[in-house]
């Protein structure tokens, strides 16, 4: 067949899985999520009726999400695995130390080389907490050695931001938070689900597809945006300043972290979108924060004339966490947390109709050579 | 365009990548490495040759081989990642716990994050004696957490196999071992040299990348199939009993390991050819093993005959291994050892040439539902 010697580099446009998770659908400008839209589920749904609707293939009733929520906050993280943080320096990246607990974690799970989809969708919810909890941990482990625990009477999304925030949170915070993970939850096949879709279809079991896609996660060009966009707004401090190292980057030719995105093209993010709004709920709500609004919106400005780029999630995400007091060295890892079960859901259906990839290459090196 | 919307379920017939490094040449029966066959590399040049012609482009004179060799054996793997392997289970799978190991190596060293392929170049055969150190030393932590370390006097394939063992090796062990090492050192586009090219394409660094090999190569139906392979012999002990148990199998359509390869399809694996007959030569050397001889060859026969399918390289190198006193779980692991040149090869092209894997998807769950 012609069609199949076509080489896309970076496989733009190939078509790699089949699916009924999700759908970028860019003619309609809609994210789908099993049926629904991504917008409407972050406006109108919580953090767990997404993971029972990514889980189960439809949102949870009141029983089910009870037991969800039960099940994600109750998970506890071996003792073994903080210990292992514990033994890496703090200076290493999060997201390598959050790497390499997932790693650990299949050591204390007795099934952790199954890749039964009906097992793996029973213990999706625990690796969901665990992977939080661990997430949460990364900066207090670093710190002084002593994790922070979810405590069982408390929401998901509540535990994982005063976890995470070492203190007492405010509802609107919990909001914004919870908002942004249901925008982080799931969104197709970015890189780091492709590199779980692959790793997945050799049989390897979830907790090596996971660890692949945060190995994935952590690229400058994929999760590793977020933390970029605050540390260049923490630079700026001033829409003035902001609007200067901007156009100096665009001279330089510089990239500029937190716009554009390969599918969306020249059309804005649409959970970017929602989260501008999420942004400035939460600045009114907290009454500070009003610079990163209007940084944000002068950012967004001058990329559009001068590039016809438009924010991405990560443009918006990152002076939300910001002002929810969190490292910033945990804004790529909590991407991680809130996208682990969309990743499940993804491994799990690769597992239950499985294709190993194999692809080709184009050689363009030397042949015959004799020694 | 309409090519583009072509699905092939594994990408099955695929060009995902562009590269000068190797190619299956299923036409001319070749398999291609920097213009070199391999076969005539396992032949005739020693592992470290292979190691310098895959990161420079070129066989390496007798200085840089020297000064490749001396790095390989003079890597050392810092004590916190001992500590951490034996805080893992020992029943934890050998792969897992590699995984682990690789994923930790990334916080000791200062330039873990740099994706400059000129760094990257240079820090490779440092890795790769690293990871050999890690292999050798997974059964001997496990069993009582003291690591045994290279001899700066000798070559890298004899202090590999001595390390394993923990005893002297012969010659004529060393040379099947350092064979073994060449046929799986690098071999175009397998699921974890993608799965590395995928992860290293979002800027992710070395480590990361390797980590997500791991993780697919510990897979079933990748390279977990020469314990597999190895547990089939184990368990027939003899040519009869295997006849039988294969035929069983094959009534039962249960997947034989051991047998076929994607690219290979009806033909014999190069590598398995040449492995037989390093199998043969190390029977002859030791004067026992020639029941795996009879029965690797009565197996090869029943599978041909029954299935038009003939062996690939791990049919053949789990017997090897296990003559030279390997324990299985190691199997896997010193596939990924010997592959680690290769990977690092792929991983420093994809990242001195790079563009994001982001493929997109065939949606064919539900549209339009509403909360």
């Amino acid at each position: 067949m012609v069609a199949e010697r076509i080489y896309s580099p970076g496989l733009e446009g190939v078509i790699a899985a089949e699916t009924r998770i999700s759908f970028l659908d860019t003619e309609q400008e809609e994210i789908v999520i099993r049926g629904y839209n991504l917008l409407e589920l972050i406006r109108q749904a919580g953090y767990v009726d997404v993971v029972g609707l990514l889980l189960d293939e439809r949102l949870p009733n009141e029983q089910r999400r009870t037991e969800l929520e039960k099940q994600m906050v109750s998970a506890s993280v071996p003792e073994e695995v903080y210990q292992i943080l514990a033994k890496l320096p703090p200076t290493m990246h999060g997201m390598d130390r959050l790497r390499t607990a997932v790693s650990a974690l299949a050591g204390f799970d007795p099934e952790a080389s199954t890749v039964d989809p009906q097992v793996e969708r029973k213990k999706a919810p625990w690796l969901i907490g665990q992977i939080a909890q661990i997430v949460a941990n990364l900066t207090h482990i670093a710190r002084n050695g002593v994790p922070h625990h979810f405590e069982p009477g408390r929401g998901f999304a509540e535990n994982f931001l005063r976890t995470i925030a070492a203190r007492e949170v405010r509802a609107e915070e919990v909001r914004a938070f919870e908002q942004s993970l249901i925008a982080y939850s799931e969104h197709e096949l970015p890189n780091s689900t492709f590199a779980a879709r692959v790793v997945a279809s050799t049989l390897a079991d979830l907790y090596g597809a996971l660890t692949a896609a945060v190995a994935s996660l952590k690229g400058p060009l994929h999760g590793g945006a977020n933390e970029a966009v605050m540390y260049m707004l923490l630079e700026a401090q001033t829409v003035e300043r902001l609007e200067t190292l901007l156009r100096d980057k665009l001279v330089r030719k510089e990239r500029i972290m937190g716009f554009g995105h390969r599918v969306y093209m020249r059309r804005i993010d649409p959970r970017a979108q929602l989260l501008k709004a999420t942004l400035r709920e939460l600045v009114d709500a907290k009454g500070s924060g009003m610079e990163f609004v209007e940084m944000c919106q002068r950012g967004e400005d001058i990329m559009r004339e001068e590039k016809g780029l438009y924010p991405n999630l990560d443009y918006y995400a990152a002076p939300i966490y910001y002002l929810l007091g969190i490292p910033i060295e945990l804004y790529t890892p909590i991407f991680f947390a809130a996208r682990s079960v969309g990743l499940l859901a993804h491994i799990i259906e690769q597992h239950a109709d499985n294709r190993l990839y194999r692809p080709r290459v184009l050689y363009t090196g030397p042949r015959g050579l004799k020694l």
